[in-house]
């Protein structure tokens, strides 16, 4: 058995698949934000033609997998796996696209982790020759999580400074074997949880840092790389607070990374204008960032190597209420500019 | 890049991963029932000495997952990967007990066919070189899942005939890529979605009944099987109403099946005396039922070859309150006795 291990946590994708197409569709503030124009579709409204926010997710989530295929030019017949997921309760959005589209569907939850989740496991599925073409996908909408997570929006709640404002909008990817790609996976690093203690549901930047600094140390030792070995370490969704946290604890661990050289999802998508506090959240802020910023520099060439590591925060109101604390996971994908097989 | 499929939708595990080990944890009436004394441990209390249900289902998970791998003499540290899921909103069962087993941690979830989809991603992590050894588990709480699905218990609401019974367990297998196992994966077959329009959350076996014949169906389309190729047929958690439709599906798609081959997990928890109506269900019952019955039955030698599939019901309360119909996902493995490798 040929072994795609280097170190403790961290696998090699000897085959190098590709990312063969990817498409976001994201809500209409997302649109008017610094990445409008590279989004595949911005609604206009929110709700989607449809008659709830949970229902728009779900018509959202299909919408970014079909123009993903269409992209590819890949009928819907031809996939063999989807995997992905969202913020809703059992997943609702991915498992009702799933249905529509008639893809095998594996269901995956990692909080806002879910899309570096869905490129591990997609990866492996294309790498070891288990499945190919598969699709991968996360999404998530605003009005949706806050009434599922904090209150519904008709209470007009203020919101802290430390906040961070769910994107709604889902990201997919379409990976293969062979082929041009946007991008190929190279090596990828799975996360441990983590928790430092954080309680503040209004902050889940700290408690998604320690998380991110774990999985990036991690990828580190395991590789013998450096940060400087990558064009741009592009973490999911850390927010303002989170992003300041993670390079002071990597400048604790030995690996120092200069600010030009780091990326937060959560600061790419809002207008600073829009007042969204500490940045953006939610399994669609990495996603639509990754297919609308992410792969076109890494195709263009302005990027060859770069660090995609997505981070959740693991938490359910249910839990919070209870007193938990928040764990944190983050996962690590390498993506290179190109065809690197 | 060799291929590992066989047909449309399903896949070959070449290198036979093993389950090294396997235990369950489940509760007092699941210890009264017929697999009693076949569980590694059955609580007295459901509330496992914790001050919620919740928090019990996350000590129940985590328990389950250390007395597996003691079993296998397997010290924590050098798991590559935890793979699983649970009923509760978030998964945070599997969550909180990956952050106290700091072992990289997947989150999946498929409902009720979890156990499944943890042993086929599982199985390709191990398979394909990309991890070993690695933690496939899922569970359930009735406690938690009533209050969280339906009403809480203090509501004391009548049952209807058609309802199922949430297994307390959890279950949890090691999978290696070598030395002795209790048995191999060999073949598994992806599910696909499948929604004929079930809308009422009391007659889960109706809305899984469907999804299950469909993977059944392509399986032996995909590996040119028939059903008395396997010496049991195993079914994630259909109960008595859903197992009858499953039959009578098969039979209509032109692979009948004699009912001395077919098991469904949903049948084998509980005493009937216990007054379940319909059987159990929940992410723990095939996941439990696995560990005390299919594994043992297949390291004895008394079934050689049973192909488990698991069986889950895609809804959450907010998409039937919004007249969401019920889709229905089921995952099947393949499990051989002995090593096949």
């Amino acid at each position: 058995m040929t072994q795609h291990r280097i170190g403790d946590h961290t696998i090699e994708f000897a085959n190098h698949p590709r990312i063969l197409s990817s498409a976001a569709v994201v809500g209409p503030k997302e649109g008017r934000g610094p990445l409008g124009q590279a989004f595949d579709l911005a609604l206009e409204d929110p709700l989607y033609g449809q008659k709830s926010y949970e229902q728009a997710e779900h018509a959202m989530f299909q919408e970014a997998c079909q123009r993903c295929l269409n992209k590819a030019q890949m009928p819907r017949e031809r996939v063999q796996a989807l995997l992905g997921g969202d913020l809703l309760n059992q997943i609702m959005a991915a498992s009702l696209a799933a249905r529509e589209l008639s893809i095998p569907f594996l269901g995956l939850y990692g909080a806002c982790s879910t899309m570096a989740e869905s490129l591990i496991l997609g990866g492996i599925l294309v790498d070891g020759g288990y499945a190919s073409p598969v699709l991968c996908a996360a999404g998530s909408h605003y009005c949706t999580a806050e009434r599922q997570y904090r209150f519904p929006l008709e209470y007009g709640n203020q919101r802290t400074l430390a906040a961070q404002w769910t994107v709604t909008g889902t990201g997919a990817c379409l990976l293969g074997g062979e082929g041009d790609g946007l991008a190929s996976l190279t090596l990828a690093t799975i996360g441990q949880v983590v928790d430092l203690g954080i309680r503040d549901a209004n902050n889940m930047g700290a408690a998604m840092a320690p998380a991110a600094a774990d999985t990036l140390t991690r990828h580190f030792l395991d590789t013998g790389r450096k940060p400087q070995d990558y064009d741009q370490i592009i973490t999911g969704d850390l927010g303002r607070v989170g992003s300041d946290l993670l390079l002071e604890l990597m400048e604790q661990r030995g690996f120092p990374i200069r600010e030009s050289l780091h990326t937060d999802c959560g600061l790419c998508v809002f207008d600073p204008k829009d007042d969204v506090h500490a940045g953006a959240s939610g399994c669609g802020c990495s996603a639509s960032v990754l297919s609308a910023m992410i792969l076109p520099r890494l195709q263009s060439g302005e990027w060859r190597r770069v660090l995609f590591m997505a981070t959740g925060a693991l938490l359910s109101p249910t839990t919070s209420q209870q007193g938990e604390t928040i764990p944190g996971v983050a996962h690590a994908v390498v993506l290179e500019g190109g065809n690197q097989g």
